[in-house]
């Protein structure tokens, strides 16, 4: 039986939005189902998930900018700076976005719109590497 | 076997929020499982899906009343407006909401709270076909 | 066969994060699969769900102050306060947060990550029981 539990590791650069839709496609394409749930869950809390435009990539930078006026890094409300003036904020947007996403998948495909792409919605500004936990149901 | 994924049609008249509860609720009464997780997810990047509280029509008007002025149509820091004002905006508001939803559903009921109904919630002013795929797993 | 599905009842004090990760993992601990996926669902609009960092508690003020700016209390942009001041910001929050989340697990374990932490979030000022349901599949 092939595994229905994969785990993804992801390197983003820094601050923004890294596509990964094809890394999950394999998974759903390398699995035994054909049809089924596909669920993504990341393992961390100053890195997201979201599903976003694919076509324009003014779009991943203006949602950027959006995050960074409504969380400002440094702000002064924050209390929790251990790890610098982007820690808490990194905490803040990854509450406001998603920690696990479901998509439906069939004929060992995602259904996913045309313009749909999953990203990792990297908070720190600094290269992490990150964690998803793909499962398939 | 009745089919696990369902597709369906949704034609919002513009920004705001559709109910289509009784639709989701159909799906799970139609299905072959008593009991089980019925998942949502939006096959678009410019409508996304709330739970909401079904009983005040106020509360719709004023959570899109907030959402209009934390991501105003038009805001200079946008790039992207290649379909008008309320294009990036749009794809915002998707990603501070929700792009999917798991509901555990016995009985072949969903176990929704008494206030709580499922809302597609339309970013765009024009009119536009929204496609929502149901898993039940 | 152990259930599948497991009502908890939470009972936060007032607004502000409840940590109930060791509910969770007695449930998944005491299912019947091994491997799987685990879904919450919070049977409410005025409460919410939130992964967070479980290390530094000023993490969970920071946010409720985040919150808090955002979302102000008795904003006059509200029309909707049958139930106080708080009313229709615990409506806005709960959008903007989850109300469920997937959280695949192995050997009876979440796959969390070590920083993180499953919390109910509570808009309202005063106490309520609330209630979560899991759902392993």
């Amino acid at each position: 039986m092939a595994s229905r539990i994969v785990h993804l590791e992801l390197r983003p650069r820094g601050r923004g939005l890294l596509d990964f839709t094809e890394k999950v496609a394999a998974v759903v394409a390398a699995g035994e189902l054909a049809e089924g749930l596909c669920t993504l869950f990341v393992r961390h809390t100053s890195a997201s998930l979201v599903v976003q435009e694919n076509a324009d990539p003014t779009v991943q930078s203006d949602l950027e900018r959006f995050f960074a006026r409504l969380v400002p890094d440094g702000d002064r409300i924050f209390e929790h700076d251990a790890e610098g003036p982007d820690d808490m904020p990194a905490h803040v947007r990854a509450a406001l976005t998603a920690t696990s996403l479901g998509i439906p998948f069939a004929k060992k495909r995602l259904l996913l719109g045309t313009w749909q792409g999953i990203y990792l919605y990297e908070h720190r500004h600094a290269p992490h590497t990150r964690e998803v936990v793909v499962h398939l149901g």
